[in-house]
């Protein structure tokens, strides 16, 4: 075949691959010949194609074998594709209304084409920055988070099934160790990839790396990232992560995807709030203060913590009888004490997390 | 080859299997003449056969397809065997005065060739039966324990490494789930498997079966067991697990290793310590009230802890600057303080699971 091996698409070339395609010129009705192609990978890693025609669209995204953003200088493995087309699909399978569809993977290409969620999707952060209000956020958000990880955890799974799952993600290693240098360290010392608003925030970066007590919960918790396999997660489920409009929500971009701690996705996006609340006041002018807007946030964040501690918890009870290994019910039969307990637990971990993110992505920017 | 096929081997197979392994046929001199087999598997699980030639000896162990106590109705894989072999050469390398030497391992059949752990050596628990004094005991326990689960942990391994040698230990997920059903789960619930001494225990073990708030401590180990991939642990660390003579501590039969917490280890070797101390009234006659003897075993508790408290410490400030990553030293640069705390935590894990050995020991048989 044309594209047996690895090799990076450009406008052109990408024309003849869904030509070559039938799972993705279908997407497209067929007919490639008024086809419009944009290249729109503002992330961090990777390139994102657009690809719309008279009778149809989708997405195309490719990995590189580099960190996009700084360059070939930072080789990262492009089989990070293979795990953000797993965690696509088993989210997908677990959350499909707010999960894009997969229509097709290529293990060699490293490329992944998806249901392009077309405008008015807008990535969430722009929303935010733009003081849009959206109604359902929490409510899908919650779900989303609640039925990703409670259906990939032992409360669900019997443990041969997890341990096979937690094998296989052991392979985005790479991923792992970009987090736990970009989030768990680098804020912590002195690194050549820390940004910060210089000369402002010059005391503040300087007294976090000072912290001792921050830096041994942050320990904690870098080991708690690590070690402990309890959930598929998102890996990178910030703002950026999330596309909306008034009525829909879709998580994209998951190829941190591994088993870790779910209180590292609750507390990302929670963080990621946090500061979106922060930030409102870089945004107010004569026109609008944002104070509506700050308060609508407040919300949210509290909204998404209570509906997705009750969904889980619904979860749990619905399938509290089945193959879930974890607590099973003929022994711990006393299930709402123990989900008390281990709420709070769950909680304090999402709530670190949560002033962690705040720490890290104010020094990095 | 003959013996490229799984089959069980008894006294007569065996001796041709030796003679068509060099590697084991060399440890008896190859003088196969006068060659004396004895199966001597005492032990829940697989077959163990001890060589003794005039020349040399060995140990031949090979596990079974199913659990040998049970019979064939419990299938058990015999893939446990791999991991056995995987462990005893790591702890081996790591530890090589505790741990027999790995001389043959046929994967095929399930076969660990190894040092026969000539007499005087003895099961420790037949020793602790007995009221014998292991003077060096602690000191050998504590340091096999501090060097195998310092070296196989974030604190001195990178996460590439760690997440590979995890991957491959899931694997060894049915010996897990043994675990998982017989440590954590069985003795909590009306089981097939639990025995007791009835009528004796009969309402101690109705009240485990009552006590919610043991059961949700257990249920909160469990999930640690079953996710949190610390080590690389022996997992069946009792007193049956480790022979001795007065100069001599050998830990064998790791058949259940994998990355789990460090502090099942520790927590186990205590708990039959704790264990053999409550059992000694029972040995007690008009010769000897076993009452110096009981004493020893309480110092022998203590100092294995602190022991290996002092020892993990020293390994890690001894590595602090190596490729650990856990808590990188160029941030976390506290580290008495963070050993503190790190180590309340650990103690508190290990005595949570000597606590449940107890109870475990006591209503399995
Ligand atoms: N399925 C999609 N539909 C529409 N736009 C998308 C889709 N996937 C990605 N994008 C756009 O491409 C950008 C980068 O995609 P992303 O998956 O976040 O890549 P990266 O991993 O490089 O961050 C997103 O911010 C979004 O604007
Ligand atoms: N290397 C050895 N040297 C001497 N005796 C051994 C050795 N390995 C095992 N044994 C004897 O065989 C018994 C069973 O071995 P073990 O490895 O514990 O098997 P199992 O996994 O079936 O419990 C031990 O209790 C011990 O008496
Ligand atoms: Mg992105
Ligand atoms: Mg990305
Ligand atoms: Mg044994
Ligand atoms: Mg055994
Ligand atoms: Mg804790």
């Amino acid at each position: 075949m044309a594209f047996s091996e690895y090799r990076p698409l450009n406008e052109k070339s990408l024309i003849e691959y869904i030509k070559a395609e039938p799972s993705l010129s279908s997407k497209l009705g067929n007919s490639l010949d008024d086809i419009k192609i944009k290249e729109v990978g503002d992330g961090n890693l990777n390139f994102v194609f657009i690809v719309v025609g008279p009778a149809g669209s989708c997405v195309i995204k490719q990995a590189l074998p580099y960190v996009r953003c700084i360059g070939e200088s930072w080789p990262m493995t492009k089989e990070r594709a293979y795990f953000e087309a797993l965690a696509l699909r088993e989210h997908g399978r677990l959350s499909p209304e707010h999960v894009p569809e997969v229509y097709h993977f290529d293990h060699a290409m490293s490329l992944i084409g998806m249901r392009y969620l077309e405008p008015p999707h807008i990535i969430l952060r722009k929303g935010l920055t733009a003081g849009i209000e959206y109604p359902l956020l929490a409510e899908h958000m919650s779900e989303y988070m609640a039925r990703t990880l409670y259906f990939t955890s032992l409360l669900y799974r019997s443990t041969t099934e997890h341990k096979r799952a937690v094998a296989e993600c052991c392979g985005n290693v790479e991923l792992c160790r970009l987090t736990e240098q970009v989030v768990f360290s680098d804020p912590y010392k002195v690194s050549q990839y820390n940004h910060w608003t210089s000369p402002y925030l010059d005391r503040d970066a300087e007294a976090v790396r000072q912290d001792n007590a921050l830096k041994l919960e942050v320990a904690e918790l870098k080991s708690k990232f690590c070690e402990r396999a309890q959930a598929l997660i998102h890996g990178d489920l910030h703002t950026g992560s999330v596309m909306v409009t008034h009525e829909s929500t879709q998580v994209i971009d998951p190829e941190f995807a591994f088993y870790g701690p779910m209180g590292f996705d609750i507390g990302a996006f929670l963080g990621n709030l946090i500061l979106a609340f922060f930030a409102q006041d870089g945004h107010a002018d004569q026109v609008n203060d944002r104070k509506t807007y700050k308060e609508w946030i407040l919300r949210t964040i509290e909204e998404t913590w209570n509906l997705f501690h009750k969904k889980f918890i619904a979860l749990w009870d619905e399938h509290k009888d089945g193959s879930g290994e974890a607590y099973l019910p003929a022994i711990y039969n006393n299930p709402r004490r123990i989900v008390g307990v281990a709420h709070v637990e769950d909680f304090n971990q999402s709530r670190m997390l949560a002033n962690e993110q705040i720490v890290s992505s104010r020094l990095l920017k």
